[in-house]
């Protein structure tokens, strides 16, 4: 499988005209090599490929041991810059031109590698790499629905328990600890619970503020497995029943998710899903404040491509995963953000598949 | 005081000949404005200064907002890079050179700024800041207090509760909750819990291994407080007497974690403390499969410089932060780490200020 992968990169390098390739970015050396020790690189040759890295493989857990089909090199200590090593041995090799990724390396480790081989030919690999991870394998949607599982399971945990008068902080460790009691790696991204005035507000902290009755409760985790990552966003009332604005708000903010689900389609330009989002809360008069971003990628990185955003260019293909995701925060009264993972799918395979499938009923709690 | 650090840096660039430069690496960016938002650049000007971020900082903890004295420019949405902003800024105000931290930026980000400021001439900044960094003044320490304080009553309170039977994940998990349940940030970095064949082992991260009797126990764990990191590591045995063996290992550790320690002084090489640490082991035969660094310098990033390594250069100074902290582990049987974080003080002060308190005794717990 990730022989294949490589393959790929390599008949791509080739028609650019690159006969080696240099692959830095983690979550890129992970998708082709199976494994990202810290620092490594993967050289990929024309016709055979090293990963190097600095520091022993011995301890990783056994899901984050390289491809065995790939020859391996340590460096000793952790003095040298594997990339650096790497540019040198395919110089040495008779390589004469290497593509990078340029927007991972920085200036100072490029001008190391040019230093080290002089007479090699550097050129941009650009994002080779991020584009042959749009598309996701069943292995790879196999690994998001457990990490959906996952993330759902510690969230119906969560909701069994008492919440009010705890605080923000310690609900979000809970979850994080509850995704790694039920076989996470970890969270994908630091747990986000907003309480009152901080709901509904994207990427929220978790401050000391207590749960209190008649409170919105907004909840955004991931959970990561075998890297792979995947998200869930919820809002919930606390206490007995919900005031009026926020029967309102919510009925709003599940129209809009509601329409940014449907959009989803193999051929659906991503700025038409962004816009079928936001026509909901625009025409209730929430143009105002919206997040940059409605939904997302996610796979080896919890925020990767495509974009769903109104600037977003290229369209959706089937097997792509990516989050739905709008929030209305109002400045101090708090908000609703509704989130799901889903993978595009044809209509003919019954469309989008849920894989965070946590209600979206309004509970209180 | 954060004007006055980018006062001092103002200084060098100016004797390095750059009109202005500009900060991006985030821990950098923080030392100087007093916070770091997301994306955030700091651009240094010759008599103004201008903090530059993408998003609202709403919502941010009071120890997280920037520098009040500090201009902030907020860039609509997040499409835009803050340091091409700040660079086709600096050029519209007739700026002809800007410093930049080649060690930080991206090629492809150095190239877009290069492209929208054409007639500015780019220089390296190099690690100007970090090399103000690395002496820490009373503020800075007095926070490092802290975050040793909050890793001793974790640790403290982790070894009151029943180890055996636990596995290495959840006993990780327990510290870190208990970190920010005792007001840290979060975690340093990530806890590392070793038992039985894992203990002794640098950097091992937590497997499903449960702690049984006779285990070595390693524990290396990190607070940081408004952004300060603090680091420390024991080990114990668990049971109720330790072997021969372990007392032996233990006891070697112990003497060359405590020759480290009494060659901190100011004026003192980083290699040779690194070397009066090592030759206590090497005395016992354990030359072989040693760590790269025997310590390092904490701060507002957990391993920053100096390094106490063989190849390090430089000297150390008072007032700054370093850990010590050498193991020794044995393949199938485990080992041991002994890790404290101290302030390199004047004799006539005391000495080296021992900030993590919690014993060195090897307990049987």
């Amino acid at each position: 499988m990730y022989a294949a992968r490589r393959e790929r990169l390599r008949e791509r390098c080739a028609a650019g005209g690159s006969a080696a390739a240099l692959v830095s970015r983690p979550a890129n050396v992970r998708y082709l090599a199976g494994a990202a020790p810290h620092g490594a690189v993967l050289l990929l040759g024309r016709d055979t490929d090293l990963l190097l890295h600095a520091g022993p493989l011995a301890g990783r857990p056994e899901n984050e041991r390289p491809d065995e089909s790939l020859p391996t090199q340590v460096l000793p200590g952790t003095d040298g810059d594997p990339a650096v090593a790497a540019a040198d041995l395919a110089a040495s090799h008779g390589v004469d031109s290497l593509a990078l990724e340029e927007h991972h390396l920085t200036v100072a480790r490029h001008r190391a590698i040019g230093s080290v081989a002089p007479r090699l030919r550097l050129t941009d690999l650009g994002g080779a790499v991020e584009q042959l991870r749009l598309v996701k394998d069943e292995e790879e949607i196999g690994c998001l629905r457990i990490a959906a599982e996952i993330a759902d399971q510690a969230l119906s945990e969560l909701l069994e328990s008492i919440l009010v008068g705890r605080t923000e902080r310690h609900l979000a460790l809970e979850l994080e600890r509850r995704l790694v009691d039920h076989g996470a790696d970890g969270p994908a991204f630091p747990t986000s619970v907003g309480t009152g005035p901080n709901s509904g507000r994207g990427g929220h902290r978790p401050t000391d503020r207590r749960v209190e009755e008649g409170d919105f409760l907004s909840v955004c985790l991931g959970a990561a497995y075998r890297g792979y990552c995947c998200e869930i966003g919820r809002t919930f009332v606390i206490g007995t029943s919900p005031a009026e604005w926020q029967i309102e708000l919510y009925d709003l903010v599940f129209a809009a998710q509601r329409a940014g689900r449907e959009a989803l389609a193999p051929g659906a330009a991503c700025r038409d899903v962004d816009r079928a989002v936001r026509q909901v809360l625009d025409s209730a008069g929430y143009a105002e404040g919206l997040p940059h971003l409605t939904g997302h990628g996610v796979g080896l990185e919890n925020d990767e491509d495509p974009q769903l955003a109104p600037s977003a260019m290229g369209k959706l293909d089937a097997c792509v995963p990516v989050t739905v995701e709008p929030g209305v925060h109002l400045p101090g009264r708090g908000g609703v953000r509704i989130d799901d993972t889903l993978v595009v799918r044809p209509e003919a395979d019954g469309g989008p598949e849920l894989l965070t499938i946590t209600t979206k009923e309004l509970l209180a709690l």
